[in-house]
């Protein structure tokens, strides 16, 4: 099956295009750098957003909406965040037909505007925890795009906590973390790595960020998601303090954790194949599609009210039916493939006869026939399977090509195949890390939180290191 | 009560802006014009967008999303447009520490980008009707803004949909206006007029506008919805042409629909009172909320437990059990009035004793003892009653404070009272609506769609009308 998409063999980035822009998920707009969501794209980040909602508001949190503007004094007032943030920043110097005395930089996080809030929120004991999150776009000038994994303007959400305690700071920067990793085991099939990034990898303004990597099917490493606890930076910055219970005064302990659109590049590049998109049931926008087979009108109102007794009591955002009549079946068959509905049904007249239908995974392919009786009772057992069986490719696969290596000279022959590699690398200075980047365009992706104590000389520079970190080339 | 709110016998205005702040709904940012949208504000936008997106899906609609930018250019495209909304852009100059080529206009409206990219999805009669919405923010300079009601940057949804005919476009402006109606009397229970704009109102780039409007309780008209017929403006503009099922190209024909945060401002100022908030308990994050009244550790375990027992199998996001111990039960009480949680339940120690409990009405302050057997069917008929009762308040208010007035004179008298007035005025040239506007601060809010024939002089040039259309001041 061709369809114009380029195989993966052939070449990695450029499938990956291919599939976006095929499947329909998203564009590239008149704007530089800034990419249109289409629906089909959208369908799956909007499953995404309830879905990630839920858990935020089942560990405590609620939303709130903070400008997408900031003046850029506020940015400068941390200094390591300026000195990260300010070269990628989007500036509006003019509004309303004049000149504004301060320029407004265009939100690209909102660590600075919600500390300037908060300021006016927490005064005592009694306003900590203070557990928000916030869905937005943010805007990051990058000089190379990627449609959904490096965009101009992207979607995302940013959590913001305030914390009486550097304890509960912790406890909440590492909660969310695992959140997110439960997140992209669970709805995206995707397995992670969990842990700490190097001082030289985390947030500007963090004390330190943890992080869920992925391993793209290519072997590269896609950085997932972030929690960072920001230690009392922030407060610090924007002069936040709050009386504790013997009543001095303290400043506040902040944390900070995001994920963005750029999930969908991940679920694209751990799941999908050279026919089109692979979706995992759970996010898929349309899980099960019927495509009904008609030569004549008679079998069209034939197929089409068997398709519709069938599915009568059927939750209506868990299928479709194709009824479009200016296609004939094969097209649509191609056309859901490419599209990655995870269960297609075939109907025909034939069928309607038997009183069955004949079911098609997207991921195999595998084609069953199916009695229609209890049809739905087996369709949720086989997404449950594909949802399952997609996690357990993706697992195997990362753990397949995780490789545990000592020296150098092997781990720069051996990382332009891709993989995780299991290195010894001290990362207490900045000098290992800038060879590796240098030399092997690759980075330390995390420390990762179950990495066995192991002692072993760090296998750039020789000094002594207590445990193995985890490089990877990355997107 | 006092808790620092103005009375609205005393100053409207004030009450407005003391209920937004002293109910957490939203405050003033540090950029001047925006709002930071509060928890307690953004559960309300959240349920509103719940619901309203379930509607648009039900119609038809799928979400996507365009970038925030907009070339300079593109706003230029449609004469009427740039003219409308050029002197409240926000203009960004620099990004990535470059000055840029082109201006970005940060979107106060996305027809232009949506239309630039609608002419790559759009060239047969197959690719009709294309139905989307967007979930965006957006930003107008505007000069004097109020919380919720005229902010630079807000947040809405916009729908942009294309057909193949006048009458289809036609027929989905329509449709979309009641939707609006629907939405606004059945989850805001805010009633409305639906009507036409004149010319002289309608959108920039529009053939027609039709509107909702409603009245606020001191009289004032808010335009709380608005749907576009556009033609083929923008298809023309953008150069969108399809191919009919003659094989003729054609000019696509367009709509826009969009509402707002303004929603928010639009119920605080039908329902709430000098307490505090009033929300339709549709709209309400906490419908209901129980508070627990002890005296020593052992009551506030035994009135604990008795809540929980009762709401054990409830929806949790349907009610509250406020279990602050730092605050007293009458505190709490006030706080709720405030907040504008639609119920309110007291559970002391004897009210456990005789397995009842007590429950308030925030609209009415009614307060009956119910029993705890059954309780969430009860509370269920009575959410029920007040949300219609909030309905036929508001409705009672609009229709008794309609007038018709046939002389100018007694027109300027009365229009300082507040209320809709139902006059002759001849808009087919904008002289009398621009008189109306300097010298008595009203306008056209519309020309009701169930406006009776009936002929009259305008009052103002007394030109022959054939119809009455409804003048008022307005936010």
């Amino acid at each position: 099956m061709a369809k114009g998409i380029t195989t993966r063999a052939d070449d990695y980035s450029q499938w990956y295009i291919d599939i976006v822009l095929k499947a329909d998920l998203a564009e590239h707009s008149p704007v530089k750098g800034c990419m249109v969501i289409k629906p089909t794209g959208y369908g799956i980040w909007e499953k995404i957003q309830q879905n990630l909602d839920r858990m935020f508001k089942e560990t405590g949190h609620v939303n709130a909406y903070f400008p997408m503007f900031i003046p850029e004094s506020f940015l400068k007032k941390e200094a390591e965040h300026v000195e990260g943030f300010a070269p990628e920043c989007a500036v509006v110097t003019h509004a309303g037909g004049k000149k504004l005395e301060e320029p407004l930089v265009i939100r690209p996080t909102s660590e600075t505007i919600i500390w300037a809030t908060y300021k006016n929120w927490i005064s005592s004991h009694r306003d900590l925890p203070l557990l928000i999150n916030q869905w937005a776009n943010v805007c990051r000038w990058e000089m190379r795009t990627r449609l959904f994994l490096r965009t101009t303007e992207f979607l995302w959400q940013e959590g913001h906590t305030a914390h009486a305690t550097h304890e509960e700071a912790e406890e909440e920067a590492f909660k969310m973390i695992h959140v997110y990793r439960k997140f992209a085991e669970s709805f995206l099939a995707m397995p992670v790595l969990v842990g700490r990034k190097t001082n030289k990898e985390k947030f500007a303004g963090a004390l330190h960020t943890y992080c869920i990597e992925a391993m793209m099917q290519d072997g590269k490493a896609l950085q997932a998601g972030t929690s960072h606890h920001l230690g009392q930076n922030f407060a610090k910055a924007f002069d936040v303090k709050f009386q504790d219970k013997n009543k001095e005064l303290q400043y506040v302990h902040a944390t900070s954790w995001g994920v963005s659109t750029r999930l969908i590049g991940g679920m694209i590049m751990t799941h999908s194949d050279d026919n089109g998109l692979v979706t995992p049931p759970k996010l898929a926008p349309v899980p099960v599609v019927f495509v009904p087979i008609w030569r004549s009108e008679e079998e069209m109102a034939l197929v089409t009210n068997k398709a519709r007794e069938i599915t009568a009591t059927w939750d209506p955002l868990s299928y479709r039916i194709d009824l479009r009549d200016q296609y004939k079946p094969g097209y649509k068959f191609a056309e859901w493939e490419l599209r990655g509905a995870p269960i297609r049904i075939e109907i025909g007249p034939r069928d309607v006869e038997q009183n069955s239908v004949v079911v098609v995974r997207r991921d195999t392919g595998e084609k069953v026939a199916m009695p229609a009786e209890g049809l739905r009772e087996k369709l949720d057992t086989l997404l449950e399977d594909i949802q399952n069986s997609l996690y357990a490719i993706a697992k195997e696969r990362m753990e397949s090509r995780t490789y545990t290596v000592d020296s150098y000279e092997e781990y720069k022959a051996r990382i332009g195949d891709g993989g995780f590699f299991r290195v010894f690398l001290d990362y207490t200075t900045p000098e290992a890390e800038q060879r590796l980047q240098d030399e092997t365009k690759s980075t330390v992706r995390c420390i990762p939180f179950d990495a066995p104590e192991e002692e072993g000389p760090c296998m750039i520079t020789g000094r002594p290191c207590k445990h193995r970190v985890i490089a990877a080339q990355s997107y």
